[in-house]
């Protein structure tokens, strides 16, 4: 049950953001790649680190909105750069990220 | 995969809101009782609504979170009234809901 | 500083939700109204109420989303409906709702 | 009217984030500092930069979250880090951040 889910809807047109492109690294002196991917139809990563314990440290999740959203529907969000603190890696860690052009809201699932 | 299901999160406290009261309705002329019950422990409603094929049209959700968090945690908030559109009964609809003392979040899942 | 005031952005679009019809009632043994309008192009509610001490007690706000959006953007949001809960008539309450068609966040501002 | 407010709000404890350490700057190939500060009593950054026409780009806002919770409250949200795509110089970017140790919200106001 540990590891690190990422889920990203589009609130604006109510679907999930299939295709969007997600990078994970772990920060620290030297940031080191843990994940990238496209979401897939459900708008989840489908990567082994959402079933892989996690080292206790920070992680910085990026998703590139502005690129999957288009140039027709630019708003002020050109990424979101998410910073997670791991802090026990037995547990999950499950980020459901809401966004529209014009913002988002993440808060840790379950 | 069509049905209702509800998940509730306190993310000031940051874990699900396990035992939360929870009624549906749907409205109408005369309003009808759906479901009702507690959320159990990941913050889910586990109930047979949330399989079940609704009838399109409108549904309010209550869930009793002044009653949840109790008078030594009482904010603005007593209780998260939902309504909800049903126009698609084919679909399933998730309903996640953030909530502290001082107000929420809800954006349609998937 | 005490009173009530009523804030919408309608989030998908990056716009204030000017004209968007607002009903505010005090609850109880009978429901009170306490105020309706709509909303200036700030997206803000114009009403004394915003400015006069309120009555401890519970207040739901009404916001017609469904109406404003027009069937062209339907969505699962009809209406929103919050219930507030006023303890200390001597603060001003301020509620940020930032919308889409498919749900809605509302914290306490300030 | 153009320039660039941040607002800051604990949600899990319903109060203006007072004396939160804001850092913003503008991105590019040499990312080049705007401002900084500590936000004041209701929450908002008193700033030059809140009234002064910005240059179309991306600036980089970050808020120093665990620091300002402490360790008694730590959760997931180590700092907030959002960037801002500034299109049209001409107008006002108000950025509402809602937060608790466990996540955020944040969708342009007006």
């Amino acid at each position: 049950m540990s590891g690190l889910s990422i889920h990203a809807v589009d609130v604006a047109d109510g679907r999930p953001a299939e295709g969007l492109a997600v990078t994970i690294r772990r920060l620290g002196r030297e940031p080191a790649p843990v994940a990238d991917g496209l979401l897939g139809p459900s708008g989840m990563l489908d990567h082994p680190i959402t079933r892989r314990t996690l080292e206790a440290g920070a992680y910085e999740v990026r998703l590139a909105v502005g690129q999957w959203l288009g140039p027709g529907r630019a708003g002020i969000l050109d990424e979101i750069v998410f910073v997670l603190r791991v802090a026990d890696p037995t547990q999950h860690y499950h980020l459901p990220f809401k966004f529209t052009p014009w913002g988002y809201s993440v808060f840790r699932g379950s």
